[in-house]
């Protein structure tokens, strides 16, 4: 482990889940971090543009002067650099595991969930967003069977976290409190529910209301007033392309 | 560690950048492996679709009864399963900078890079075609940028491998290797060259002339004819959305 003496800074930005995920994840840990916020509305700090020249994008973890980006490969550095609860679990195949379905969450469950919310029958047409619900109902499907078929039962859902939270919970916790809000601002019909989701709507509630986690979680009402305003632009960008 | 009694087995495709690495990878650490072939041109194996069953893709690697998928993840399994020498660096921030660059050529460089490739001026228009290119070349500045501005002299350049090849060695050898076969394939003029990148290139020989390396390194020839049949196919799928 390095030591901690170095100051740490978080570059990210009002409403950002990756930006959640390095708080969460240096708030388990018991890392003191000073949060800088970017203001998406304006061009990008030069703080932001010195430390991620390449993507130009939050969140960045500032550890003394070394900049690590991605909110993925922060989460593993936070692991590896500082003291405190394992974020990873210690088995390889078990890590292995995490790793796979957070790049699964990152790559693979987003696009249709997220369009499938913001495009309308106008837009692409009846078929085309039934095929996105379609697709992002088998992705939370994936993921409830994930997290029931592990030999348990149904109310030990560990996979996800359980006892302790870790690093594949953080990384969902995209799902886990974001999805209900964009899915009131989108004004749709919650694609995860209770019955049809029960491990996974379990999983996250409990993620929500733990005690470390709601230090760094923005509130419903202000994510609510960021993300409407990106509804209307994303529909406006959909609507002057037709 | 674990045992490495288990037999290992490598589902791939011949010609599968990511099966190299995986094989690259077993061969760097000394474990024996079985190697299984898809044929890409038939469907996917029963095997293939009961291991990999969310992406159903190439590399898996099979450690007994388990299966590990996508090939930056197996990476970071065979360096924490098996014995032989490290992969990752030791220090958590040059493992966070091997892995942020690892991302960066699997999500980010590729596209413009193979777009440029098989699209002709008459499928997209000249000005992006020109875009394109301009973004590849970007892409490989800002790697050439990483080989060399490291305080070291221009023919050191260990961030790539230099003494020994490790995991973003590793994830680099698509460029490495991959890259000389498709500008021959597509016919268009070299776009990583000695004098452009010096860094880059030299690297790129060393790579391939390692004596590991080059027992899994599929055969200019065998790749040529792969890949000549992929470019008709990319080229044909292009025409038709015209």
């Amino acid at each position: 482990m390095m030591t901690t003496n170095k100051p740490v800074r978080v570059i990210s930005a009002f409403g950002s889940p990756g930006g959640h995920r390095v708080e969460a994840a240096l708030r388990l840990k018991g890392v003191p971090y000073e949060l800088i916020l970017e203001d998406l509305g304006n061009k990008s700090s030069d703080l932001l543009l010195k430390h991620n020249p390449v993507h130009k994008l939050v969140p960045v973890l500032l550890h003394g002067d070394r900049a690590v980006c991605e909110s993925l490969v922060i989460l593993e550095y936070v692991d590896e650099a500082f003291d405190g609860p394992p974020l990873l679990p210690a088995d390889p195949y078990e890590r292995t595991v995490a790793r796979f379905w957070a790049h699964f969450i990152d790559h693979k469950f987003p696009r249709p969930f997220w369009l499938s919310f913001f495009l309308t029958e106008d837009d692409g047409g009846e078929s085309s967003l039934q095929g996105l619900l379609t697709e992002a109902k088998q992705n939370l499907a994936l993921l409830e069977v994930q997290l029931k078929d592990k030999g348990r039962n149904e109310n030990d859902t560990r996979f996800f976290g359980g006892d302790s939270i870790g690093y594949l919970v953080i990384v969902g916790s995209s799902i886990a409190h974001w999805l209900g809000f964009f899915q009131e601002v989108a004004g749709v019909a919650p694609l995860l529910t209770e019955e049809e989701y029960p491990a996974l709507s379990q999983w996250a509630k409990r993620y929500v209301a733990d005690e470390t986690v709601k230090q760094c979680l923005p509130k419903r009402s202000e994510l609510f007033a960021t993300y409407y305003a990106s509804k209307q632009m994303i529909q406006a960008m959909a609507t002057s392309n037709k």
